[in-house]
């Protein structure tokens, strides 16, 4: 079995009791077979670790996406917590060299079965949750699912964060954000740019980047962020 | 409309943002016939309350449960986060009277259909947890869905605490958990017991009750309870 101090350090967690990581590693086929060294599975884990999960995707996408309906929330959050995404990001971390397994599953590949991976990565969700709280945990979630939330936002709904905040600002306010280049300082082949976008009046976000529309980009997000946080939703 | 200070009173929570808890309120039927004063319908709330309640719920059910599977503990949150019991819930506490409908659900008897009612329950979940946090949320949602898992836990599912802790010493230790009167104080019509219930020589929890079987049920309720807490589940 791989060292659980390296992925205590891939997952950026460092355990107070590590006996609640390697149960998180332990699948229900090695119980069957080790009931004395390993009574208990990870399953009870899988079940709380999902509604962590759940809970804290709901959370981002409440703050993140002040502009969406309840309805697409819903989508976006079943296409994140979804058993082949999770088996995405377990494989990502190598959680399947971490698994305890019975020899049958291990001999039909269930170190490489999208339930398991999926499962043993809600089973470490969970174990993060009972050993450091829920602030630990939700900044874990969010670096292991930060690359699947941008790409499914941005592609499987098409939202991008500067089409967001028009539809946003123009609903709300009828005006149309602009952007304002404020600055582009460092030589020409690694300039950074940074912009502002503007309602009306009012400044809502400045983003920093190697281009306008990296900047651009930013700015909206920052603009999106900013507006979830001092308006009610 | 009632008083919203009614209602913060009613559920135990005094909000900062009064705001939150009124945006809580608002059906979408009364946004689409007042989209000027109120802009926003409380559907987003739903959308988070929902994910807030079914964490807690789930933490809940693996600390009190530790003898459950991820399967049993599945069922009984589903029963306990069903529309028909948070509808319940939403009726005991008048959440009916609190909601903003647009005048054809107000027609339609809208104030007292169990989907606007649960939802209006998400709804203030969310409205608590944006306002006062995780564990002032956290407080509320078990003291308003106390009596339900009671109910759930004893009736549905058929589990008594003193059963539970039986079957989970018995199979983990394989020893009977004994439980012995330490105290009787008070006068005859309104005594007070005190019980221990011990696992061989290991004192497990201790509670009191104006009857042995009550005080008996609270020993096996913080038994297990101390189990849960105190080993790696």
């Amino acid at each position: 079995m791989a060292d659980l101090a390296l992925l205590q350090e891939t997952i950026g967690v460092s355990f107070k009791k590590i006996a609640l990581l390697e149960q998180a590693m332990v699948h229900s086929s090695y119980v069957n077979e080790n009931p004395a060294t390993a009574p208990i599975a990870n399953e009870r884990f899988e079940f709380l670790g999902d509604a962590i999960l759940g809970f804290i995707v709901a959370e981002k996408l409440c703050q993140d996406f002040p502009e969406l309906t309840e309805g697409e929330m819903t989508k976006l959050r079943s296409v994140l917590v979804c058993r082949e995404t999770l088996a995405c990001v377990a494989i990502a971390i190598k959680l399947g060299d971490y698994l305890y397994l019975g020899r049958g599953e291990e001999a039909s590949g269930g170190r490489h079965k999208a339930a398991n991976l999926a499962g043993a990565l809600e089973a470490v969700i969970a174990a993060v949750f009972l050993d450091r709280g829920l602030a630990v945990t939700r900044k874990m979630v969010l670096k292991l699912l930060g690359g699947e939330l941008q790409r499914v936002t941005e592609q499987d709904v098409g939202v991008d964060y500067k089409s967001r905040l028009q539809e946003f600002i123009q609903s709300k306010y009828q005006v149309t954000p602009a952007y304002r280049l404020v600055e582009a300082i460092g030589p020409d082949h690694s300039k950074l740019f940074t912009v502002e976008v503007m309602a009306g009046d009012v400044m809502l976000g400045r983003g920093s980047g190697k281009s306008k529309k990296v900047a651009e980009t930013e700015a909206a997000r920052l603009a999106l962020e900013f507006i979830s946080t001092n308006f009610t939703q």
